[in-house]
């Protein structure tokens, strides 16, 4: 594990401690504050903590240092900041794996699947968001920008929510209806589900800490932040279906589950009669007799192509973007361009 | 009906239009606005609407007029605090039946039992809460108390879940274990769960609207709003085992649901060893033989009796530190004993 990551995970046990504690300070039973901090222990460290990472690195180009130059006190206050999106999304991936009914999360049995846990497991997601307001108002509230921060998570959490609800309504698992797919409504639900919250909110996060948010400035850096979440999750999508169980640590299910990806809303906008209605009859079917059959009108398609094609070109428009950004005011093109080179041409 | 509450239900549809307009001007697809539009008026209105009409009541009475008196912007502002209580509840109680698997709400099915909703209804909970701050910010961002509206919110928020969360570990339905019932958790879990956003929320709101919000008062206000809610919900617990079905409007179910209610814990600090036996033996089983078995010992143990002598001690209480209640900085006592008055020796 790198140092960087180390470091971070190293401030998560303060946070549960000072989570405990607040229960304690109710006067709640021990049983239930034990409970609070196996939820809290299970459920938020554990995955890559890109978007936590992402808050204190950010906010350390914008002062022109490193990570690892911080002062702790501030690398502590930035590190909290990035533990609060892992809070928020630990907060949405209990809920979605009760929602799809998943088995496994990060190497182990999904929350809700956890002996004694089951449906307690909905509330529990309801006190991992909870955290984050208690973490904010503890550590922030004399900050001028308390109140950004506050509304900053409360806009993102509400974008990531509509980004889940036309997901569930589009691609339910058990009922096949390609015809309520689009690349528009693909654009929708990626950009709202996945990039406000894992690529707008750390930097932005960030550059209030910084002093560096006037609305300009976190226009400039969502302008570039949204299509290039956009094209993260595109690459996932993509991966999924092509890349090696090696690359990805598993084997992809997208057309199995009748997921909403790119690649099966590429595929319909290039199909012809005859290759819809292979799709249609084949698409989010359990079997891999049927998902062969999708891979085949995909190949027919050429949909690898088409997706090289739109990585160059939203590539190309987002390093224009970048070398674009105004740097007047203390914003950073470097911000920019370091989530960029992380992501460009991944292979996994 | 009212005119009191036709007039609070006259105020929903235009937060329901302008929560549309706001899922309009993300761009999201029609079927999306239409789905959270239904998720609103499906679960909001329908129940008595007690908590929201406080929030007017309390600050009518503060200000020295009556809820009817009030100009209609302002009767607005108040209503939509309301509101927002309503909207607390609503996403509590959809995510409650879920996780008690409850069939009907309100003469309605619960909403995960709607065709086409099941497990959305998670999302859609946490579409319901925040709508509260979408409205709170539109409607009170200029406000000096804005942000204490927001952590009042959020504080509320955890304390319930923090109530929920101990109801749910220490009287699952499906594992009975009357050693983990006692009267003082009952005390906290009826605290956490109900009192804080039943009683103290409606009214700490509308004295922030009103100015009268030093924390002396909103202190004084806590100090009787919350025993009143645990007596108020102790009269639930009363009301479920010896109301009748026509006080009622059910048939009371918690004997056999192995609820943690205030009868069974009385009756566990009085029970021999014996009727002790018998309880354990038969509380939380389905089964009417089994809930007359321990309503047998609840008579031998005389917990009518033992519920009169609580109401009468707790009501003298609460009158008394009414009574005593400082009114100089603007607060007043009318505002407690308008709750009281609602709720003493209330059979329905």
């Amino acid at each position: 594990m790198s140092d960087n990551k180390s470091r971070f995970l190293a401030e998560f046990p303060q946070l549960v401690s000072e989570l405990k504690d607040s229960l304690a300070n109710y006067g709640m039973p021990q049983e239930a504050i034990d409970w609070y901090e196996r939820n809290l222990n299970y459920n938020t460290p554990g995955g890559k903590l890109n978007r936590g990472l992402s808050v204190v690195d950010t906010f350390a180009i914008l002062k022109g240092t490193t990570a690892s130059e911080l002062p702790q006190a501030q690398y502590s206050q930035l590190a909290l900041l990035g533990w609060c999106i892992e809070l928020l999304q630990a907060y949405f991936l209990v809920a979605d794996d009760m929602m799809d009914r998943s088995i496994t999360r990060r190497g182990q049995p999904c929350w809700y699947r956890v002996e004694g846990v089951n449906e307690i497991a909905i509330n529990d997601a309801f006190m991992l968001e909870a955290a984050i307001y208690k973490l904010l108002k503890r550590h922030f509230r004399s900050e001028p920008y308390y109140i950004d921060l506050v509304e900053l998570f409360h806009e993102v959490t509400f974008q990531t929510e509509l980004g889940q609800l036309l997901d569930l309504i589009t691609a339910p698992e058990d009922k096949v209806d390609l015809s309520k797919f689009s690349l528009d409504k693909h654009s929708f639900i990626v950009i709202f589900k996945t990039a406000y919250y894992s690529f707008y909110l750390p930097v932005a996060l960030a550059m209030y800490v910084a002093g560096v948010s006037d609305s300009k400035d976190l226009k400039q850096a969502q302008d570039v932040l949204i299509p290039l979440g956009e094209y993260f999750q595109i690459q996932d999508d993509y991966l999924d279906c092509y890349g090696t169980p090696e690359q990805i640590g598993k084997i992809g299910t997208d057309i199995q589950d009748n997921k909403c990806s790119w690649i099966i809303n590429k595929a319909l906008q290039l199909a012809s009669p005859e290759q819809r209605k292979i799709l249609d009859e084949n698409y989010g079917k359990k079997g891999t007799q049927y998902e062969e059959k999708c891979k085949e009108v995909f190949n027919e398609l050429n949909i690898q192509k088409h997706y090289l094609e739109y990585e160059d070109q939203v590539a190309q428009q987002i390093k224009t973007q970048i070398s674009q950004v105004d740097e007047s005011r203390g914003f950073k093109q470097a911000v920019l361009t370091a989530f960029f080179n992380k992501i460009y041409k991944r292979s996994k």
